[in-house]
C-alpha cells in the first residue's frame, strides 16, 4: 500500500553480535501491520573527508542518503562509548546532513539504544540534541533503554527476555503512529 | 630537556585544506620555550569495529594510543558538524579510550577550534562532556574560537589575521603552563 | 482577528535594565500584521516547593501557566549564566511543566538570547534540550545571539544597533511564520 | 583536627521529604572517620537578582558563599526536572558563582541524586557541565544513582534498602578520598 510505514533502521556499531543491531532485528520481527523495515548497514561508509566528497560522494553514502530520503522514519539504535553516541553513528550522520540537499532535515526519528550504564540514555540524549540541528521531529515518549543487554538476548542474538520483548512491541507501536502523525501533515504541506 | 611540555595535536577534520589542521600548525610554529609539539594525523584511524579490535588492534590505532600516552596534553583542533565534534574525532577517541588501559584516563586536554556558526563553541562544549567520562583535565580558561576562518587564513593555510595570531600565541602560553601544572602533582602523587 | 498569533514573551532575566527584556521589548515593536505579544514577569513566581504546591499552586505560577496555555507560541529571551540558562528561567520552567496537565507539552517555541560569551549560544542550546523534556516545537533557524549588547542597547534599553535591529526584524517574521505552522495542524487534529 | 574533610551537603528539592534532601542526611551517617558535613538548606536563598545584588547580597547568599568557601567539598543531590537540575539547584549556582570572588571556582565536587527515571542521571551529566565553567574537580567514578527511591527509603526518610546502603558507604569513602587528594595539591601551590 502507498502508505504503508517505510522504516530504516540504522545501528550505531559494527559488531557481528552487537546487541543494538540484534535490537533492529528483534523489532523488524514486531512490527505492525502496515509498516515494513529494513537495516543499513554503516560498515562501508568512509570517513568523512571534505575532499573525497568534492571528488565523488562514494557510493555507500550516496546508498544511504537515498535510502533516509525514501523513508518515512529513521529508527537508530545507538551504543554508548564516552557519554555519548558512538563516533560510527556520528560520522554516517556528518555524511548523510551534508548540503545542499540533506535527507536528514526535519526527519521522524526514534531513538532506542542497548548497553551503557543506563541504557545508553547520555548518548540518546546527545542524540537528540545533534538532531536539533536538523530539525528531526523526535519521538519523545516511550523512550526504550535496554540495560544488561547480555542477559536479555540469547548467544545467536535473539531478544529473550518477555519484559524486554514486550516493551519492544509497545515502542514500535508507538513508532509507527508517530511516522504516520508526520506522513499527513507533509503530505497537506505540499498538495 | 627532560621536563619540556610535549604536546600531541590532533585535528577533527581530514580535509587536507582544514582551518583546524591549519590551526594546529599554526600554534606548532608559535610554541613557547620548553614545548615541543606533533600532529597526528586522524586519516588511517578505521571506523571502530570491537570484532577488529579482537583480533588485533590495528597499527594506526595502536601508534595513537602510544602517541596519546606519551603526551603531557592533548591539543584539540575540532571543527562543528551537527553542534557537536566530528564522527572521525570521535571515532578516534573511541578506538583510544578503550580499555583496559585508556591513554586518555585523566589526560591534560586543551581544545579549540575554527569554523562554524560560533567558532565551535557547541562542538568544544560537547566535547568538553566527552571529556567528563574520562577525567580529563580541560582547561577552561582562555577558550580559543575563530570564527570566519576564511577570512584569517590565507590560501596556503597560513594563519594571517594578526588579532587570531596574538590570541592562539597567549592560547599556547596558557596550554603550556597548564600541561606544566599537571606535571609536578602527578610526580608528588608517585614519588 | 481569530487567527492572531500570540505570543508569550519571556525573559530569563529579572534585572530591570536586562538587555533580554529590552530584546523581548524591541521585539514587541517589530511584530509583523496578525501578531501581537505580551511579556510575562517572571519577578512574582516563587521557587518550586513541591510542599507549596500540594497546598495551592501560588497565583502567579497559575497566571504563568495560563499565559502559556493562551499563547501560541513562547518567546523566550535567556541570559546565559554557568554555560547554561538562568535558575530564574529553570524554576519557571520547573514549574509549568508540572503535571497533570502541562501547558508547556508540544509548545512552539522560539529562543534569542543576549550577551554571554557568544550571544548565549550555550544557554540557548540547553534550553533547546530542556524542550525535548516537553516536546517542545523549537525553531531552529534562524537562530538570534546578541553579543555585546552593551553595544547595542542605548541606556534607555532601546536597541539602537542597526544591523541587530534588521535582524531581529527577520527573526520575528520567522518566528510568527512557525507559531503559523502549527495552527493548522493543531486545529486540524481537534477539529 | 586541622585536615579533618568538611564537606557541605546541598540538596536541589525544597519539599520536606525530599529523597534528596534524605539521601543527604543518609550520607551524613556514614562519614568515614576524620570528615564532617553540614547541610545548606536552600529555602531562603531568593530567586537572582542583579539588581538586589548590587544594592545589597542577600544574607542567606552571603552564608551559602561563606559555607562554600570553608568546605573542602560540595555533596550535591540533584532531583531531575525536565532532563535537567532544578531551577532552585541552578538558582543557588548562580549567586554562589558571581564575581569578583566565586567560592565554587576549581572546587572539588561531587554529585549525587535520587529519583527521576534513571536516577537523575541526566540531571548529573548537566550539572557536570554547568561545572566545567567553574573548573570543579568533580568526582566521576564512582557514580551514585538512586532508582524508584519510593521503595528505598522509609515513611520518615530513613535509608533503608541494604543495597543501597552499601553503595552510599562505599560513594561516601570516595567522595572523601577525592577530597583529601585536592587538599594537599591546594596547600602546595600556597605554600
Amino acid at each position: 500500500m502507498s502508505d504503508s510505514v517505510r522504516i530504516l533502521g540504522i545501528s550505531g556499531s559494527l559488531r557481528a553480535g552487537s546487541f543494538n543491531t540484534a535490537l533492529l532485528r528483534a523489532a523488524q520481527g514486531m512490527l505492525p501491520a502496515g509498516a515494513q523495515m529494513t537495516i543499513f548497514d554503516l560498515r562501508p561508509i568512509p570517513l568523512f573527508d571534505a575532499d573525497v566528497e568534492r571528488l565523488a560522494v562514494p557510493a555507500p553514502v550516496e546508498a544511504l542518503r537515498a535510502a533516509i530520503a525514501a523513508a518515512n522514519l529513521l529508527l537508530i539504535a545507538t551504543p554508548e562509548y564516552n557519554y555519548s553516541i558512538s563516533g560510527v553513528l556520528k560520522n554516517a550522520i556528518d555524511w548523510a546532513s551534508r548540503p545542499p540537499q540533506s535527507p536528514l532535515d526535519e526527519k521522524p526519528v526514534a531513538i532506542m539504544g542497548a548497553g551503557g550504564r543506563f541504557g545508553t540514555v547520555r548518548a540518546q540524549l546527545h542524540l537528540r540534541q545533534i538532531g536539533l540541528h536538523n530539525s528531526w521531529r523526535t519521538m519523545v515518549d516511550p523512550e526504550l533503554h535496554v540495560q544488561r543487554p547480555r542477559t536479555k538476548f540469547d548467544a545467536s542474538g535473539q531478544l529473550t527476555d518477555a519484559d524486554t520483548r514486550d516493551e519492544l512491541l509497545r515502542f514500535m507501536d508507538a513508532v509507527v503512529a508517530w511516522a504516520r502523525q508526520w506522513q499527513p501533515a507533509r503530505a497537506a504541506a505540499v498538495g
